[in-house]
C-alpha cells in the first residue's frame, strides 16, 4: 500500500498557499463529479490523536458542502441489528455524484467489535470477506473508494495527549478512552494492519499517511483525493459501451441445464373449483402457522415473485398475504428504477427494503430484473449483467446467513396461455390497464427471454434460495402449489 | 359523520357487476391523481372481524399497486421510540400522486396504548391534539384524507368469529385476541366513538361502514374513495394563485417588532486574534461539556443556522463541530428541494432529519426557508406562507416536548459586510463558487427579506425555541458568541 512521509513541519504560509490551490482543485472536482455516473466514498480510520475529527472540519471547509455526506455509526440500533451487517452501510450510501465521507465506516465497527472482545481476532476471517464482497461490488458498479489510515507512532501520539492534557482551555479534548487505547498500542497497530493487509484491493487501496503534522496531513489527503479522482476518470473514459454484438450475446443461453428444465415443466393441470377451495383454506392456515412460528423465531421470509407477463403473479401474492396479519407483511412492487434508485447500486432499492426481523416482505417482481429485462433491453452491459449471477447469489446468500428464508417463485405459463390472458385483459375495461405495447413487445421476444429465465434458473439456484418453478397455466393449481411449496420451504428452514 | 347503512345481502353476480364498474373508475382515479399535486391517504380502522385485511387485499387486487404503498405498524422501535410520537408517520407518507393505504396508523397506535394500559383515557387529549393537527398540516398541503370506520355489531361479530371456529380449515383464523376484544365490545366501542367524534374534522371526516357483508363492504369502500376524490379535485381546481398582489403583500410586514429589533442590533465588536483563541477554546470546552450532558441525559440537540448570504454560518458551524465527537453530530446543508422532496409536505425533509436520541443534527438553513426565500420569490402562496409560522411553532414544539433542545441562530451583517464579502469571494479562486448571480440577486431585495427576517424573529420566536440574533460584522465575535449561546441554551435546559 502507498505510504507517505509527509514532510514534517509545514509553515503557516506555506500550508495557506498551498492549500488555497487544493481548495480550487477540490471544487473543481466536485463540479466534475456532479454529472459523473459514479460516487466517491472516502474512508477515514486511523490511531487516536491522528486528528480524524480536525481533519473531517477541514475538509468540511475545502469542499462544497452541498455534494458531501458525512457518517459515522455508532453501536447499531435494533433495527440495524435486526438486518444483516452490511444493511446499515448500504442505507448510508451517497448518490452517484456525490461524495460520502466516512469517519465511521464497516471497519471502525470491525475495530470496535474486536476491541470490546479483547482481540481474540478469530471473527476477522468472515468480516473481511464481506468487506471485501462489498467494496468489490461498489468499485465494480464505478465507485471510485479512497481508503485513509491515519498514522501516527506511539511516541507522537504520547506527546500529542500530554500537550493536551498540560493547557486546561484543551484538556478536556482527552478522555480516558484515548489513554487505553495509547497503552493498547502495539496490539492496536497489530489488528491494524491486518485489517489494512486484508482489504487492500485493486479498487480499494489503502493509502497510509503520516498524521503527525496537522497541515502536512491535510495536504495529503486532499492530494490524495485529486490524484485517485484523475486516475479513475482516466479509467473511466474508456468506452465500456455494448459491442454491436452486446444484443446477440445477450440472447445466447450460459448454460442450456436452465431452459431444459424450463421446457421440460408440464403446465396443464386439472383442478376443480370446489377441490381447490377446501385445499386452499387447508394451506393457508399451514402457512399461517409457518409464518408465525418463522416469527416468533424472529426469522424473516422474503418472497421473490417472478414470471412472465400476465402468469398471475400478483393474484397469487393476493392469495398468500390473505394467510397473513395485515401488520405482519408488505408487498414491493417492482417497477422501472426511479431517478433516486437509478443514481445507485442495482441492489440498493432492494437492501433498503429487507424487513426487520420476524416479518415477511414480498416482492412483485425483484433484483432479478438485472438478468431479465436489463440484460436483454440493454440497460446493462454485457460485463454488468454476467456478473450480476454471482452478486445475486451473495446477496441471497447474506440474507440467509442472516436468518431470513428466502423463497423464490418463477410463474410459468405457455405462449398460447399468455396470448389467451392478454386479448381477456385488453376486452376487459378494468384489466385495461395492465396491458400495453411493451407486454405485446416482450412476447415477441419470447424467445430471448426464456433463455434468460433459464440462465438465471441455472445460474442462481442455490442451497440458500433455491427456485421453484410453478406451472401456472391453471391459476388455482398455482396458487396452491405456491402455498404448499412456501409453507414447506419455511417448515424446513425452522427444522432443527 | 356519515353513516352508510349498506345493503346487507348482494348476489355474487350484482357484486361482480358492481365491482367490474367500480374498478375501472378506480383505475382511471389513479391514472388521474398520478399527476396531481396531492396525495390520498385512506386510513382504516374498525372492530376485530370486520375484515380489514380481507379489504385491503380486495382493494390490492382492484388498484394499480404500482402507485399504492400500503402501511401498518407494531410496537415502535427504538428508532422510533427516540424520536417524537409522528416521527414514524412522517417517514411512512406517500408522495404526491400516490395513495398510502393506512391498515394501521396514527389511530390504531392511539387504541392499542389505551387497551394496553386498561383504558384509563387520560392520555387521549393530548393525542387528540396531535392527531388533528398532523392531519390539518397535511389537508392544508392538499392532501386528501379518507378515514373509514368498519363496524359490526356484537351480535355479527360473535357469529363471524364462531362460523370461523367452527370450521377446522379456517379456525386458524381466530386468536384469543379476538374474542378478548369480542368480550370487551363495549368498552372499545364507547373509546373507537370518543376517538372518532374527537378527530372528526371538515378536512378529515370519519365515514363508519357497515361491515357486516363483506361484498357490500367493499363496494361502499370503493364507491366512498371515488367520491371523495370528485369532490377533492373539484374543490382543488378552482384557482388558488398568487393574486398580482401577491409580491406587494410577501414585501409587507406582518409584525413591525422583529425588524426593529433587528435594526437595533449593535454589529461592529472588537476582538483580538488573541483573546479569541484562548475564549474559544475555554467555549469549546465548556459546549463540549453541555452537549456531553445532554447526551448523557438522552437529549438531542438540533441547531437551526439562518443569516445573510455570506455572514458566515459555515464557519461557525465548523467551530461548533469542533467541539463535538465526529460521532456524534451530523450537519445537514439544505438547498432547493429535489424531486422527491417537492413532492411531499415541506416539513417533510426535516423530519427525516430528526436525530436519534442524545445526537446533535446541525442545519446550515433550515425549514425557515417557507418563510423566507420562499414567501418573498413567490415559491409559497401567501396563504401558505402565513400559515407556516404556526406550523413551525407546532414543529419546534413537538421537537421541544419530546426533549430535543431547539438552537435558532440568525447571523446578522451590514448590508456593506456583505458586499465586501460578496467581492472578496468573487477574488478568490476557490471562494468563488460560493458566490452566484443569485446571490447578488437576492443583495438587491435587501429590504424586502429584511421584512420577511423581521417577521420570522417576530413570529417565531418561543419560550420552545428562542431565536439568537447574532452580530456577525466581526467574524470572530460572532463564532465566540454563538459558542456562548449554545452552551447557555443548552446548560439551561438541562438544569432542573
Amino acid at each position: 500500500m502507498a505510504q507517505t512521509r509527509a514532510d514534517r513541519r509545514l509553515s503557516k504560509k506555506d500550508y495557506e498557499s498551498r492549500a488555497a490551490l487544493l481548495r480550487e482543485q477540490l471544487v473543481q472536482l466536485q463540479v466534475r463529479l456532479k454529472d459523473a455516473p459514479f460516487k466517491i466514498l472516502l474512508i477515514v480510520a486511523g490511531v487516536e490523536g491522528a486528528g480524524c475529527g480536525d481533519l473531517l472540519n477541514t475538509l468540511g471547509g475545502w469542499l462544497d458542502p452541498r455534494g458531501v455526506e458525512t457518517f459515522s455509526f455508532r453501536a447499531p440500533s435494533d433495527e440495524e441489528r435486526e438486518r444483516p451487517f452490511l444493511w446499515r452501510f448500504w442505507r448510508s450510501l451517497p448518490a452517484n455524484g456525490r461524495i460520502g465521507v466516512y469517519a465511521g465506516s464497516w471497519y471502525t465497527e470491525t475495530l470496535r467489535d474486536e476491541i470490546n472482545a479483547g482481540f481474540p481476532g478469530s471473527r476477522l476471517a468472515p468480516e473481511f470477506e464481506r468487506i471485501r464482497h462489498f467494496e468489490k461490488l461498489h468499485a465494480d458498479d464505478g465507485t471510485l473508494i479512497i481508503k485513509i489510515w491515519l498514522h501516527l507512532s506511539k511516541a507522537a501520539q504520547g506527546k500529542h495527549l500530554r500537550a493536551l492534557e498540560a493547557d486546561p482551555n484543551t484538556a478536556w479534548r482527552v478522555s480516558p478512552e484515548h489513554w487505553l487505547h495509547h497503552r493498547h498500542y502495539e496490539q492496536l497497530t497489530r489488528l491494524a494492519n491486518r485489517i489494512i493487509r486484508a482489504t487492500h484491493r485493486p479498487h480499494a487501496t489503502w493509502s497510509v499517511l503520516e498524521a503527525e503534522d496537522n497541515r502536512a496531513r491535510n495536504l495529503s489527503v486532499a492530494e490524495l483525493i485529486l490524484a485517485r479522482f484523475k486516475a479513475h476518470v482516466r479509467k473511466f473514459d474508456k468506452p465500456r459501451k455494448n459491442s454491436a454484438s452486446a444484443s446477440a450475446i445477450a440472447r445466447r443461453p450460459l448454460r442450456v441445464s436452465g431452459l431444459k428444465r424450463l421446457e421440460a415443466l408440464p403446465l396443464d393441470q386439472q383442478l376443480s373449483a370446489s377441490e381447490y377451495e377446501t385445499k386452499r383454506e387447508k394451506w393457508l392456515g399451514k402457512l399461517n402457522q409457518a409464518i408465525r412460528a418463522a416469527s416468533a423465531s424472529k426469522r424473516s421470509v422474503i418472497f421473490a415473485f417472478e414470471g412472465w407477463d400476465a402468469a398471475g403473479k400478483g393474484g397469487a401474492i393476493r392469495r398468500l398475504t390473505s394467510a397473513i396479519d395485515v401488520r405482519d407483511y408488505r408487498v414491493i412492487p417492482v417497477a422501472k428504477p426511479t431517478q433516486e434508485e437509478k443514481a445507485h447500486h442495482y441492489l440498493w432499492r432492494f437492501w433498503r427494503h429487507i424487513p426487520r426481523a420476524g416479518l415477511v416482505e414480498i416482492f412483485d417482481r425483484s433484483w432479478y430484473g438485472r438478468v431479465l429485462v436489463e440484460r436483454l433491453e440493454g440497460f446493462a452491459r454485457a460485463d454488468e449483467w454476467k456478473r450480476a449471477y454471482q452478486e445475486i447469489n451473495d446477496f441471497e446468500r447474506q440474507l440467509s446467513d442472516y436468518g431470513i428464508i428466502v423463497v423464490k417463485f418463477w410463474l410459468h405459463v405457455s405462449r398460447d396461455e399468455q396470448l389467451r390472458r392478454f386479448r381477456a385483459r385488453e376486452q376487459t375495461p378494468y384489466k385495461r390497464h395492465k396491458i400495453n405495447d411493451e407486454d405485446w413487445r416482450n412476447r415477441r421476444k419470447w424467445d430471448a427471454y426464456e433463455v434468460a429465465v433459464g440462465d438465471m434458473i441455472a445460474l442462481t439456484d442455490t442451497v440458500a434460495a433455491p427456485w421453484h418453478l410453478i406451472p401456472a397455466n391453471n391459476k388455482r393449481y398455482a396458487r396452491l402449489q405456491i402455498l404448499k411449496t412456501a409453507c414447506k420451504q419455511i417448515e424446513s428452514a425452522l427444522a432443527p
